[in-house]
């Protein structure tokens, strides 16, 4: 760790600033982020980059090499015009470790506004929480990045280490984002990913697949609907199935360590259903959008092996057989643990203890992360740590102003102690 | 009954004239005309009618009046451009009964294409039967109205009693074109509608009721699976309870005269179905759109008043309670009974023995038909009878080719000793 002093004019940097990263975040939190709508948002992210004197490197996400990966989740829009933005400085005196300040740009669906007490855009402020869609998953984080990074200057001080800061999209649903950002060459000594975490470090976590579910048959008039194939039941009919292998692999969960003590590690989240083409016609065809969690260790292909199973047996359960297709649109990615022990969580520890005044700790979250990609293709530890939040992917998403705050501290404590710092010129 | 003279020169006035029918039936089979999209046929049916020489009458169908009746279904699409067609004869000598043909132009969504065997818009014959979306429901039997009129003049006859041929839209959906063609004026002594009926006579059917449940609740990102609302599963929760609501109905199928042989009389079809924003959010709002049907002497009010205290039951009865609103969107319909030993159906039961050389049946159908607006709101008696098809508003529909022809037969000997005939000039 740096001195006490240097800790507390950077504690002091990032209060300092505090003001203007909340606006920064509210500006960002006020840019929808929706999938394949990212741009105006990182267009915001790379003149903050620029602003901060960061090499900026902007490239549409897409290439044969990342279609090529067993990392990669099938895309279903268009890549061309979709980009990763890192900001990189490599200071003159290079003799530190290097870093990597990894937050998504992207931002899952509001749903039904009218079901939000307020706009999911206005990221306003009340009672010490900032509310929005992304406002804690992750704009909060992303742009705690910056302005840990920014903080160092502030305080008088130069890095010695490399630092990349990235801002990727497809986080939400393939992982392609920070995958590609990897395959463009992008490494270093360790990677801090400020996700909503509750002040806490993830030690362990799932994969993710995402699959489609079509099932279809033959349709009748309502008169004689007795004789026919209703998908919309049929679905429901996979539905039960699904579930029965999902409580399977959670009564699989003492195989798996960190997943020993959670109730329910795997969900597996029916998060569309779409079906039908007339109420009076009885349907021929319905669709469900399935996400499924798996153990670290798990790999995709084998897991992926017994959902396609599940679904060939649940098409021949019912009186009248009927076509059930599964087809990967998204997420194909393994889960993670985080080895304890490493330089890199023994620093975190001492720059959390020095941010929050309390002691770091750590859980397994059973939700997807792009950790898997630093861990798991680049071995990198890799330090997912981030805000208290509340109602993340659902109403009233809100971030803990306070909590982002600290974050910022100690993620800019990590830095200095992590790659050294000078005194500025 | 006409001469067997008389009968046989109609007869094979049928015969002569039953290619160029088919050709007519296949031309109208190839032009959709899904709800919204009935103006090209409609454009090709009025075309026609003023080849025959009728006085046409084509007029949007939405009215102040025809909203405020209670008859009226609420509609989802804009009527301004939506039309009925009406071609109308009255004959210089108009001493005899007067008939209205009536038929409806709109079909049902074809579904997906790839689950025809050919496509839906292409009405070829094979083997008999002509296939295609529409074919037997009903646009043969349109068709037939049409040519079974101009047999008389082909036969060298002239019906002496007004006659009204109705091509109408929104059959499938509201009902409400044959209720705004009720409303404009248009009555007669008796109706025929050849819908697709198997060569019978409908002696009572069903009415139906047409509504969008929507669920909502409080949806959370699929970590925290177990804590949230799943609407697509609630919704499901409440299919259970409107299919509680079905069997009850269907077990008071003994109080309603004609319904109880019926294995089950009452179906309630779960036609549509969509949920869901993204696949790992826990969705939080799920629509159904729901057909129902009732007994002739329950009143739509009096329906609909059971189904919305079972959605508002549904909502209470998981551990959850969660947000369920129905709301009427399509048929507000009644059921009807056609009294037997109208002089209307005892001439068809002449002219069908003429035609088909066997008896007439009659039967029950346990769907939505026009007749219930003649019926119910005019006390015309009507008679649906038509063709023998197969899959309706199913894949791969087709109708009987010989049966089209006995049917024409039928009608057209229908026409001639209901209204009355003469030489022609």
């Amino acid at each position: 760790m740096i001195s006490e002093a240097m800790t507390q004019q950077i504690l002091d940097a990032v209060d300092a600033a505090f003001d203007e990263q909340l606006a920064a975040t509210a500006e960002l939190v006020a840019t929808p982020s929706l999938r394949a709508g990212e741009e105006a948002a990182q267009d915001l992210i790379e003149e903050r980059l620029r602003g901060l004197g960061l090499d900026v490197d902007r490239w549409s996400i897409g290439s044969p090499e990342l279609e090529a990966h067993p990392g990669y989740g099938p895309a279903t829009v268009d890549y061309g015009t979709m980009t990763n933005v890192v900001g990189t400085a490599i200071p003159a005196q290079d003799t530190g470790r290097s870093v990597i300040l990894n937050g998504h740009i992207d931002v899952v669906p509001e749903g039904p506004e009218a079901q939000w007490a307020r706009s999911p855009w206005d990221a306003e402020i009340h009672d010490g929480w900032m509310y929005g869609r992304g406002a804690g998953d992750m704009k909060a984080g992303l742009i705690a990045n910056l302005f840990a990074f920014d903080a160092i200057r502030r305080a008088g001080l130069a890095l010695t280490g490399r630092v990349h800061i990235q801002s990727v999209v497809e986080e939400e649903c393939t992982g392609n984002g920070s995958l590609a950002a990897l395959l463009r060459g992008y490494r270093a000594d360790a990677v801090i990913i400020p996700e909503p975490e509750e002040d806490a470090l993830v030690r362990a976590n799932v994969g993710v697949i995402w699959f489609t579910v079509r099932v279809s048959g033959q349709p009748t008039h309502p008169r004689e609907m007795e004789t026919g194939f209703n998908a919309i039941d049929a679905a429901y009919q996979v539905i039960s199935e699904l579930r029965v292998l999902e409580e399977r692999w959670n009564q699989e969960k003492d195989q798996y360590p960190y997943f020993e003590d959670l109730a329910h590690p795997i969900n597996l989240n029916i998060g569309g259903i779409q079906g039908g083409d007339w109420p009076s016609s009885v349907p021929a065809w319905c669709e469900m959008r399935v996400r499924v969690a798996l153990y670290p260790g798990v790999s995709a292909d084998s897991a992926w092996a017994q959902i396609e199973a599940c679904l060939a047996a649940a098409g021949t359960r019912g009186a009248v057989p009927f076509d059930v297709v599964g087809t990967r649109d998204g997420f194909y990615a393994e889960g993670y643990v985080l080895e304890p022990g490493s330089d890199a969580e023994l620093l975190l520890e001492e720059t959390h203890r020095a941010a929050f005044g309390r002691e770091l700790t750590s859980f397994t979250t059973p939700g997807y992360l792009d950790g898997r990609v630093f861990v798991g293709y680049a071995d990198i530890p890799t330090l997912v740590y981030g805000p208290v939040s509340e109602n993340i992917h659902g109403f009233d998403e809100r971030v803990s102003v306070e909590s982002v705050r600290n974050c910022t501290k100690s993620i800019a404590l990590f830095l200095a102690s992590w790659c050294g710092v000078t005194a500025a010129d």
